[in-house]
């Protein structure tokens, strides 16, 4: 039989056990956040019918799609989890309760050109709440506030929710003439990445006047505290609709968000947010992390004024937000502000000698019984042997189990951190390692 | 626009939020006693190179294989977590401590033909500890054990894990004279499925004389207690090699279930379980529900000499196991046996009368941040249709914030299950719904 090589697909993350851990606990938190604040799991196929999943069809999306045939069915993997969400929806409309507040945490396919940081497998973790008809601006505030928990419940203390309505840049673009915003938005959500200079050229290769340019450059720098640049807003005495709209939305989401009493130095209104997805239609949002700007948005969403169009006639909804795990991940590690801490999931491992292994069981039976994390190392082997398993697994406690211990029931118990050594009964490791 | 019916592919699980609650719900704890055990988590892709995965080739699987060209990459879906943990085992080897106890969850891939309970997409839950070069016996009886929790843990009282080696198979039909045994221990496995009679056909007809087919059936039907069927095997005074190996093997097992101390009645030895896949060399388990045979196994596995031949040269004996969660749970919910629990991962909704909304968002806040499960009705409507809300969710209480509630900081509590009603502070509601 020949050997293959064995390897991975370029663009598909895969971890050690002990950077795997870590990513677990990061995903259990979200999980946790999002379960707490009343969200519903739900999981949808990895596979869908390519006529369901790119019902809507065109752009850049369906270039990256994984699509094959098997049989006579033409299917593809789901490249995010909104559309699978919309679906969903609809399909199951009648046994679901609106607001349907629902979470997703799953993988998704991009077949993206491969660089460092993208991936082409990847976990997204989505939150969205969906409305039968309508849906108030609660659900506009309650998004940060989520993310702002998930975020502190991550170890985050110092990272920004910024929030925009596209309500308002739309009315403020249409006040200088410029019906079409679609191509303005893309430029202005550049800003950070571009600059100044080269988002005015956008604009203006566009079709937009030099002047206009000029003033929408000048409109998305306004600055200031939450209050600050309302009264700003308020005061360019813009008579749009949209606009006014906008500013109202803004107005009373920043509102609720106080209502639900999260930290103010977390949040702000940044006027250059404008997503570059065209389904959003009012709030935006973007996170970034203070400290490290370089990472961009690790946490996006916004709302969106009809989530199904392509299933049905029903008007539904909804807000919703997305964190790419997988990248979060891999540039949280790569950027060193996070560290795999354990590559053991047990606290304590009995080392029996080899003529003791049945004690040696029966010890970890009775422990494991009282609710202790703890293992035995089961190989027949010299005891140097079986420390540098202990040690390279870097399980925090060793007990050697020999006649000794057996006859008197009583052990020393190694720190593998310190080395030090302590006797202990069996009742006291049952009081030490009990969560 | 045209509309598109949403639908998902046949043969792909979808559930509803009440059934994903209780599905996730199966996994944690599936998951919790995989990691209390020492099994270490990875996630290796769900795409690989077609090169790698079906480096093995050939048989029936190969055909049900989800594979497709992206580019110039030929890629697969896996089909299962066994192959990809050995590419991973080998890929990986320096950084990994052997033995090497690792557990996997997660979506597997098999375009079988679609049929009630069968998946294309389905989950399994894998564990399995791989030696390097060897890997002593405790092992094979660590895996009942980890079996018996789960299942324990799962909520089931009756239930039985079928110990057999195949060694013991292997050499009793060699000692017949049968030198190649793949074809009857295929015909032994299927004991259970078509009858006695139908077994000794399929054996005569693969090359088995009458007689040996006749003395296969006896042994095979070998009943009793554990030590019962040991002290008959033993009796029976076979004094081929491999024959006596396996019934060691399985001596030893048997001994080291029982220092592990767990419960008699839940496992028994059954020379009838051979395992229909090629790769197990020795113990094998099968897992049943004493009061639901019909349901067949519902967890499995065993000992194979060599995982990944395929990837090296180096040998890498491992024992594992696979709960196939999908089909359990479609199974288990089929029958009955297990029923949704709640349609909601909340203990307490506040619904505000319309004018007291920021008031109640403000008591969400202020109970969520002492750790309660509380969510709150976000939309403007009449009171009917909020409580509608809260009876189609199912939460267990409600509180309806008014001005009074604003004013007293004193709430009405109502059971929804029976409709009775409480005064209650705030004070005690943290106190009643802390967990």
């Amino acid at each position: 039989m020949s050997i293959v090589k064995p390897s991975t697909l370029p663009g598909f993350m895969e971890l050690l056990p002990e950077d795997q851990i870590l990513f677990n606990k990061m995903r259990d938190i979200i999980r946790e956040n999002f379960e707490k604040h009343g969200f519903l799991p739900i999981d949808t196929p990895i596979i869908e019918k390519s006529e369901v999943l790119l019902a809507k069809g065109g752009g850049e999306t369906e270039k990256q799609i994984y699509r094959f045939e098997k049989g006579s069915t033409d299917m593809s993997l789901r490249f995010d989890l909104t559309v699978p969400l919309a679906r969903y929806t609809v399909q199951h409309f009648n046994d679901l309760s609106f607001p349907f507040k629902r979470y997703a945490i799953g993988k998704v396919y991009r077949g993206e050109k491969a660089q460092k940081g993208r991936f082409r497998e990847f976990y997204q973790c989505d939150i969205d709440t969906i409305g039968n008809g309508e849906l108030s601006l609660v659900n506009d505030a309650e998004f940060p506030v989520v993310i702002y928990h998930t975020f502190k419940d991550l170890g985050f203390s110092e990272f920004t929710i910024h929030i925009n309505n596209r309500k308002i840049l739309k009315g403020f673009f249409s006040s200088l003439g410029i019906e079409d915003s679609t191509d303005a938005l893309r430029a202005v959500d550049k800003l950070d990445k571009i600059g100044e200079e080269e988002v005015k050229k956008e604009l203006v290769t566009t079709g937009t006047t030099e002047e206009a340019a000029e003033k929408i450059i000048d409109f998305i720098k306004i600055d200031g505290s939450i209050d600050e640049i309302i009264k700003a807003l308020n005061e360019l005495g813009i008579e749009d609709e949209i606009f006014k709209e906008g500013l109202d939305e803004i107005t009373q989401v920043v509102g609720y968000v106080r209502d639900f009493g999260i930290d103010e130095n977390c949040f702000d209104i940044d006027l250059k947010i404008a997503r570059g997805l065209d389904y959003y239609t009012g709030t935006v949002y973007e996170t970034t992390l203070d400290n490290y700007p370089e990472i961009g948005s690790v946490c996006s969403g916004g709302r969106y004024e009809n989530l199904a169009s392509n299933y049905t006639d029903m008007i539904l909804p909804g807000v919703g937000l997305s964190i790419g795990l997988s990248r979060l991940f891999y540039q949280l590690n790569e950027a060193k502000i996070i560290k795999s801490e354990k590559k053991s999931l047990i606290d304590l491992l009995i080392i029996p000698m080899d003529e003791c292994i049945s004690e040696g069981i029966k010890l970890v039976s009775e422990l494991r019984e009282n609710g202790i994390r703890v293992d035995i190392y089961t190989e027949f082997a010299k005891l140097k042997k079986k420390f540098k398993y202990a040690d390279q697994t870097q399980v925090p406690y060793v007990i050697v189990v020999g006649e000794n211990e057996i006859k008197n029931r009583a052990y020393s118990l190694k720190n593998m951190i310190t080395g030090e050594q302590v006797d202990i009964s069996f009742d006291d490791l049952v009081q030490k390692f009990k969560k």
